[in-house]
């Protein structure tokens, strides 16, 4: 067992020093390497994977409710991104500029799209002129750049990968619609997919989307007690289609502007994913996104049988719809074990000699490390079980410690004890000035992840000023 | 049929101008778009849903051979391109330049890629050491940037989408393997998905790669005589390897430079799609790889019975495996026959009381006009085996057409009359010499398209300076 422990003494532990913890995992886990431009990363294949199977889930569940995917070109000419003044102020600071094509200098700076909001509106402008055109439900996956001063694989990085949805509708209650639609759809996908639970809300003012009328959001909280904004959906109201003019001939023959949304999940979600999970022993994937959800380790695997014997239970799981792997490499089991930690893998199945004579296997949870012996003949029924078993009690832990973790706050002194020692989320009544926003966080860098969908009256005050207050907000303090 | 032959006269006939026909028929088939930055496209759902199943069908096929998928950054800095000498010199010209980010200059120009050897390069220089971490077989689907001076879309665009995939061998023989595995990839998914036939052969060192020792081709023949390079695959031999140090440690204990490949199919191959099997109506799509197999179009749907009617055939189709569709738009059947036509979908099925009446539907085949009676109840069986046949007579009346228009030369005056008067592939011998290929571009336009692996002796001269020659080329003007 010394390589085991080698393996995972190469990490730091979370208690130690969380971030240290997060990008060892990252790094030992084979998700990302750094590349030779600052702040962008490379995806290896382990972190790819998962981004695939993402992909492939939410796709899915767009395309259910009608959306088609496009590909809008990766630059945005500057005057087209200054068409809608917020959004220009909001992301002109944080782009990154082509000024030269081939030898020549061009005649107007492009920059590389941070987001898509001004090419969609560009396209539906010529693309929308009846209410026969509409609605329209689009979504592109593509990279986007983002001139960060500070960055973090997968939180926070100069290049991520994602999708942006962007829709036009006719009337102000179908762009509500689509909204609130597609973030049930992420705030789904998270707890029943990544076993991640998010709280569902709104944005404030302060913290919406550059150019949105209201941002909704999905929000998570990691082991560390900091928040992760998941996903977030924006309605624009007829925002851009006034600043772009885009326009539809309804059926009284009136000229009306369009309302719009947009929405988005990215590579950051991996972050979420590991964050939420993970433990000093490295990655822990719930088996629904796990790229292999069971690795196959031979015991003793130069003894006669046994290789064969392994293969056969990693054919017999692919058959029965398991991502199933065996690993028939040359390493000691004690390195495999750690390995399969390290990379998340939900079970591991040891097989060996005696195992063999005693017609079983030996099947151990990433989750909570239990051993159990399964029948041979019983892996097809067994492995699929512990499978939802493993995935069920990921979102119940991530659950109780997200519940563990959630604070009342009636009293200020109170409030910025909690965000200081207590790392959380901390609810708490704000009268919706800008200015307490500001205060809160000024005083304890915590700001306001949301006013969640399901609201409860602490108390008739807020929690900065004292004012009269009827919204409770969740705060924390977040990546 | 006022409205369908309205439809269709708004595009121009092939013989009349093949230009503007490609043109009117990407923009009419609703494919792409034309965006704000000159050279872009925004690519329609109709033509993305075509990229999806081409991503899809190569992809599976990638894995099969144990390629993973990764993500390498979108920016090379200026030094890293410059690291291979007659790689830099290849693109320097044609990529775009980002100086910005933010507000702040870089102190490093970066390069959008216009491809990722270097990337890739920089990244295995770190990731191998040994003998045991190779083979790494890698692959990315991205978009890629070329600053262009004139395009045309899917064809030749200063964006476009495709996959590369890069790969790093011990030996010089593991790399030439992977090389032709891949090119036969790409022929075989070529003739069997997209139903065009290719000439499989290898790049004279004019036409190579930048940077590659031997690149390899499929090369197919459009419908207006000219050739389209259709999918690459290149072999490096140990030259990237040097020029970024990428070195492992051998079972012998010696260090050894790795041996690497890259490969790479991209949207270009749409503009195959259409111009080897489209016609004066339209796009026409082989059934493998078309978005939609079968619309369903009700006729006089407003009678009792029909709309259901026409659902439940589409719904049944659906179950039995076929990408079906039902049109239920307001649209007349005429409108709805010239759409499915412009669209390129293989099947039409026509349903209106009459045919219920006698239990049966109208089967239109998109390839060449046919109307079949099919019984109802036989549906499920009868579409598929027409998909079937419908793909097969595609393939059989493109390679008809190639085999029709492919020529052989002993003469230069033979030779330069038919590239002049007889668009298609001349089959010519070949010295060796690049002057001759310069001076036969000169005098004709035409360039060598590839040395095929099928070799014929056709005489024992250079077809342009007579001296010996013992390489048949095939000839021909191109995309």
């Amino acid at each position: 067992m010394a390589d085991q422990k080698k393996l995972v003494e190469e990490i730091t532990s979370m208690k130690e020093d969380f971030a240290q913890w997060y990008t060892d995992v990252v790094k030992k886990a084979e998700l990302i390497d750094y590349a030779s431009v600052k702040g962008c990363m490379v995806i290896k294949p382990a972190g790819y994977a998962l981004w695939e199977n993402i992909q492939k889930e939410l796709d899915k569940r767009f395309k259910e409710t009608g959306v088609e995917n496009v590909y809008m070109p990766l630059f945005i000419p500057e005057s087209l991104l200054q068409r809608e003044k917020d959004h220009v102020e909001g992301f002109a600071p944080e782009v990154a500029w082509v000024t030269h094509g081939g030898l020549e200098p061009l005649t107007e700076r492009l920059c590389v799209r941070p987001t898509s909001e001004t090419l969609f509106c560009d396209f539906y402008k010529d693309e929308v002129h009846s209410y026969r055109d509409l609605p329209k439900l689009y979504n592109q996956w593509c990279s986007v750049v983002r001139w960060e001063k500070t960055t973090r694989p997968f939180l926070r990085s100069r290049e991520f990968l994602w999708q942006e949805g962007h829709t036009v509708h006719a009337t102000a209650e179908d762009a509500q619609e689509r909204t609130i639609k597609m973030l049930n759809i992420y705030a789904d996908f998270c707890e029943q997919v990544l076993a991640i639970p998010v709280i569902k809300g709104r944005k404030t003012d302060k913290e919406k989307f550059a150019g949105a009328e209201a941002t909704y959001t999905i929000e998570a909280l990691m082991h560390d007690g900091q928040a992760l904004q998941s996903g977030t959906s924006h309605n624009f109201g007829d925002g851009f289609a006034k600043a772009f003019g885009i326009q539809y001939t309804d059926k009284d023959n009136t000229m009306k502007f369009c309302h719009q949304t947009s929405w988005g999940m990215s590579t950051r979600i991996i972050g979420g994913i590991i964050m939420v999970h993970g433990d000093d022993s490295g990655l822990k994937l719930p088996p629904r996104i796990a790229p292999v959800q069971a690795v196959v380790i031979p015991i003793q695997q130069k003894k006669e049988g046994v290789m064969d014997c392994a293969a056969s239970l990693a054919d017999r799981l692919k058959a029965a719809g398991v991502r199933a792997k065996l690993d028939g490499s040359d390493k000691s089991p004690g390195f495999k074990f750690a390995e399969q930690e390290m990379r998340g893998i939900p079970v591991r199945i040891e097989i060996g000699p005696k195992d063999m004579e005693a017609g079983k296997c030996v099947v151990v949870r990433r989750d909570n490390g239990e051993k159990i012996d399964v029948a041979l003949d019983a892996l097809e029924k067994k492995i699929p079980e512990l499978l939802d078993a493993i995935q069920n009690n990921m979102f119940e832990m991530a659950l109780k410690h997200r519940e563990e973790h959630t604070y009342k706050a009636t009293e200020y002194a109170e409030f910025c004890d909690i965000i200081e020692n207590r790392p959380g989320f901390v609810k708490a009544m704000w009268c919706g000035d800008r200015a307490c926003e500001d205060k809160i966080k000024d005083d304890t860098r915590a700001t306001s992840r949301c006013m969640p969908f399901e609201q409860e009256q602490l108390s008739d005050k807020c929690i900065c000023c004292g004012k009269p207050a009827n919204k409770m907000v969740y705060w924390g303090r977040a990546y």
